[in-house]
């Protein structure tokens, strides 16, 4: 499979079967995300993989509930993984403040991304989401409340019956060539 | 070639051949960018290709050079491509503000990884930048002054003789499962 093939691939699965995810899976999909590129090289990412039954049903109801049911689906995503922002190395997170831009997000997007298209190249479905009940979150996994979750990742195998098509806008409205037009 | 290959390939390229990068190849990028996912699907992003030889030397020469002098290298790039991160959906916009995020850096991450791997995947090197002068970007392609470029890549041919083993922490100190370690 080609890479265009499999970021066409690539969708948001929002429907999962009770399908478990195999480790040696995780574990590759973990693996693309670490070599990872970032600012400074700084690396500032930890992955917490939530695959524990008990737990991940304990976490999910928590976090996707109440003003956060809008991602109720991923109650039932096999797992989850929650997305730790850590600390930039300092030069990256100066030139950062200098040039008003959190570039650890950036790093965070592409480390995750190196992940999901792994899971997707291994069958396996995704979900990124940003809105969840972050602080309940870090009780539960008993994370430092000063650290950042931006992130949380749902994977399984998809139960969707239909491929929505996808809709992006077209070539010319986000690009060009030697002008802003 | 798979996925962990393709990423394991990928390096910052920062010295280039002469040899130019075909336009059917620079949309190839693009258009692996153009289907990334984002936020709410806010396609956040506009990309403005520099290879107009005459342009590229003149916004390379001014915006890698002073306090910005680190990345000169990319002077030598045959293309150069300006991120402009445009505005997110209401939805997302709004959610990041509540959950103290700016998404649309995820969302940028996402969109110049693809473009970088679809690049690496036809044997084009490249190299991510943060820090390079804004004002003198924008007033050289008329990009208006409350837009924000967070990220220019350059893209060409490698000329580098050996490649530098890729310095990454361990699998073990980046992850952890169902817990916080």
């Amino acid at each position: 499979m080609d890479f265009l093939e499999l970021i066409q691939k690539r969708r948001s699965v929002r429907l999962y079967s009770d399908r478990p995810v195999a480790k040696e899976d995780l574990l590759k999909c973990l693996e693309a995300a670490r070599l990872a590129p970032s600012g400074c090289n700084s690396q500032p990412w930890h992955f917490i993989v939530i695959d524990e039954p008990g737990l991940r049903k304990r976490v999910a109801g928590r976090i996707f509930s109440g003003l956060y049911a809008m991602n109720k689906f991923a109650q039932k995503a096999p797992v989850l993984i929650a997305v730790v922002s850590e600390k930039e190395k300092f030069l990256a997170s100066f030139g950062g403040q200098i040039r008003d831009t959190r570039y650890c997000l950036l790093d965070i997007g592409i480390a995750c991304e190196h992940l999901i298209l792994q899971a997707q190249e291994l069958g396996i479905g995704s979900c990124w989401m940003g809105w969840f009940d972050e602080e309940a979150l870090k009780e539960e996994l008993k994370i430092p409340k000063n650290k950042k979750i931006d992130i949380v990742i749902s994977l399984g195998f998809s139960d969707e019956e239909k491929v929505v098509p996808r809709k992006r806008k077209a070539l010319a409205e986000i690009s060009s060539f030697n002008a802003y037009i």
